[in-house]
């Protein structure tokens, strides 16, 4: 505690009395343009990934970036999702997964859970529809690709539960919201964006596949270390 | 999204490539010390104001950093206490309430919600013993004065919700955990820390240990700008 | 209660024993190819309106012809969709709503039910997407056109829904499963056929404005009395 | 999907022109008598059965013909009991098992459920009551005749079910609402009638009236293929 | 405080040490006949009412003598009728209101509650088939009379809720257990009961045998101040 | 049944009989000073311990004194503590344990009761804290101790889930509530009491107040057989 308390004091010293006039701006109210909802995982900072500053980015962090469909009564989530969209009007909502991720592990290795952290246990039945589709699609995949598999398959399941909330819903319809999926991978500093706000369930690894079709792709962008952003 | 996306870019070619060592250390697991509970509010930077880096602070992030009582079924933050104590040993829970706090004037003024944030109104019901200390004695606050005061009740009643998780309850009797309380003032960088950990489950056999100790007191410290830290 | 049982009499003496042998067959198990989800409304007959025979249409029917999105416990929907992609490997999924819908013309004004009927306000929360969206995008509707209206969007939303079922989502990843939504119209025994299974949100009224766009709109037939199928 | 809009088709051609009349008239709104539950099953067909036409039966239909006591939040089928009795005023609820019915089967071996197929497990817990009375008075019966039993008791379990919520509870009181059970056997078309209506709600009003009536006792008819009823 | 204490002081002075034996017994294990079912209210104490001694009654106390349906998950009065039945065998469950009830008084002006009293409000909702039966059926009453005729049709619909448990169910069926409705009377000691344990589950297997028995009408005593009992 | 009948008879002759007066009194209305939550146990009778007439103590009681937190919807001992402040002006909460307590002794050995008793099973999630804080700091206990600790610790827990309340927490705010934690010997008549009410919710507004204040440290009674009372 006592580091930080001191990390409070240089912060104080430092960054804030450089930016005074940023937050005393800020004190009067808040106009982020994004959701961005992520993992409770110490390792992963979205205002430093994204290096944006105080007031532009609205965060739900939880165990596994899960987002617990509409109907589940009183969820935090869906109160920061209808917060987000109603009283602020943001603009887009990111899912961002990330590599080495505890909550997905347990995922896939669900039954020991129930003794150890049965609370745990619960919220990933929020995941269940990702853990079934890992479970009846993935059988050839093992360590660390089935790993990475489920992280990628997640941030598109929530993207699925996403879309039942009626504020999101409404919004879609409109297009006034764009839905992202993201995956950061914390070792290359990587980020991996999926484009899926025109089409529901297509994962990486269905689109690899579709190229013959005249399906459209939905376009899946990565953006890696040195800057470049592909499909 | 395209300024996200160069973010990214710049926190690549910057941040991370002048890191990278860390990075790789983090990508094989993580021991954060702490798990930070705050506001999904877009001005509250909880790694900005502490100067911690990745892989320090296990954070929840929610509307009004609220945390319903054990018992609310599968919510994320249940499994989120869970995991910080039962998977990565954290020391200290602090719960960090700010001013400005849109989730808590909302509480002041409950009835206009249930129309246009009816899930934001559902939520906020695990604030209720906020609003109830607020509304039986403070009849003599209003405006910013209220708001205040609400903001600072509501960080105390949500350690009281924290005790009842069973991991918290069996980590407070062993005094292997701490809960700290907090309150961040934007327009001024300061924070307000409450110290309220010594003062809940007192067991018979506790007791009987205790004959000869000083019953500490609940300090009360305030770290502002100019970095004293006094009672 | 008499003319009931009189029916049933009727029906032994009739169609049964005429159909003797494939009751028969059908006692030893089902195969029905496809799950059909119905309003409860006396006025809708699946089999009828299908001219399909026992054993080919699993079938949901409730008020609105609803699906809670997957997380709502126990629910009897939850239930019925697994069990038929489970257990039968229903190859299928049709929502079919109805014209004079009651139920959705109780969603239009909904305050009007919690006294009278708190059980159908709180179940038609589910369809709260839909009311959502013809709030905020049918302002100049009215009448019936505003209720024909919210029945086609519902059988949107309730596709929405469907997809968070984790047998869903699988089953759809590996494109064994089609979702339909469709509305049947009472009065002149019409079916409008909207073909959603490749994407997502996508009302008649939105494909209507999408002619220029290259995005690829999802079909829309229409199965009316003289038999036509177009687009 | 080809043939079932060929059904469609082939409905309008021939069924739907030759009652147009009746469709129109229907358009205006439904007057059922009777609330018909029943199983999902695909070899039930409800109106074939009992020989009625669009417009007189208000159908429920689930897994297993279940019916959650009142208090179950949100459930469809406690929104459809109310609509069916405070909107259209219907006089009878029939509760309608059918034989070879696999929720049933799935009830008599319920652990083999859990990791299949967890939402059918969940829902059964409402039938628990059955599988209770066949676990401790049942103890001799095996295959078809443990089967058949489980069938019966079931369509039983649930009309206490039904009596839990206050539409049913008062208009039984008032005697404007009679509760049947029944179950349907495939392979013989015939129909097993259980009058279980008079024995319920005893109020102290109620009894001081009943002093010269003699008390009926519940009615046990059958309906077999042959058309006889007999007690 | 002190006079509660004081009285803990008497009553190990007086009545322990006279029935030491008594008590050193109990402590080897209860075996009570009884499940006891009654109100909060400070004004009713079952063991002097029906002067039993320790061991006699197992006893819920709640507000209302209100029994959730089986299906509210996780509630304490679910868990003691199990127990009471499964662990302990009792023979009798005894519902018993009581007059000048202030639960049922609130049940009559249930509008009220939902500021002042909102847990209280969402508790009553298990007594809403009383409320219902009341305002349907009890137009013409007012004052003291509504409030008895309230307080009586709520023990029976209290029994009505009893029923759907599964272990009662099943002792019902075989006749191993009886349902009592008791309303106690503050002001004149008197005690109303209503029998009503013959009127429950009739399976076809039951009817079968029961041809020649006449069928037992619902008995319906008084208890009053002067100890007669009556039909 | 016989006998209970008997027993009210002789309660009217001679109990009533003799305060007539004070019943008549108590029919005006309650006046409770302590809301009394203890277990269903036979064997624990709170008028009796307490030697407290009619009208002294607000009661609940069920399986293990347990007092789910704030929060899980609609349970009656939410609403019984709600009435019992709000309604009543209560001034003292006591959570009373018995020894011997058949609850604690199913926690200890929980899952043996998911088949046999799973309504119990799922009542004593309630209790987990106490289970937890046993399982890791109570490792060298075993039975008769293991099983008093359990008690004594499930006390303490209860009042953790009290404080969660907003009627308790705004009361012990401002210090119009005490909680007490007792534990009752069945064998030799004693009472444990720990007296727990200072230690709870402590804001900054209270706290700079306190300066002068010695902090009371928790005291620690016990009334045993001898009449002793000690810290």
């Amino acid at each position: 505690m006592r580091k930080l308390l001191k990390g409070v004091h240089q912060f104080q010293t430092h960054y804030f009395s450089t930016h005074r006039e940023m937050f005393e701006q800020l004190s009067q109210g808040q106009h982020p343009r994004m959701l961005f909802i992520t993992c409770s995982d110490s390792r992963v900072d979205p205002n430093l990934i994204t290096q944006t500053e105080p007031g532009e980015l609205f965060i739900i962090r939880n165990v596994g970036n899960i987002i617990p469909p509409y109907g589940a009564l009183k969820s935090g989530e869906g109160a920061a999702i209808e917060y987000a969209i109603e009283a602020l009007g943001v603009k887009h909502i990111i899912v961002c997964g990330h590599s080495h991720c505890g909550a997905i592990k347990g995922l896939l290795q669900l039954g020991n859970l129930t003794e150890q952290m049965p609370l745990v246990y619960d919220w990933l039945k929020y995941a269940e529809a990702t853990r079934r589709i890992i479970k009846e699609h993935y059988k050839d995949y093992e360590g660390e690709a089935l790993l990475n598999a489920a992280i990628e398959e997640n941030v598109l399941t929530q993207l699925e539960n996403l879309r039942t909330y009626p504020a999101v819903h409404s919004k879609l319809y409109s297009r006034e919201l764009d839905l992202h999926a993201w995956v950061y991978k914390i070792e290359t500093g990587g980020v991996f964006v999926y484009s899926a706000e025109r089409c529901s369930i297509q994962s990486k690894h269905d689109l690899d596949e579709s190229d013959e079709r005249e399906e459209p792709a939905p376009t899946h962008y990565s953006v890696n270390s040195n800057g470049k952003t592909y499909v």
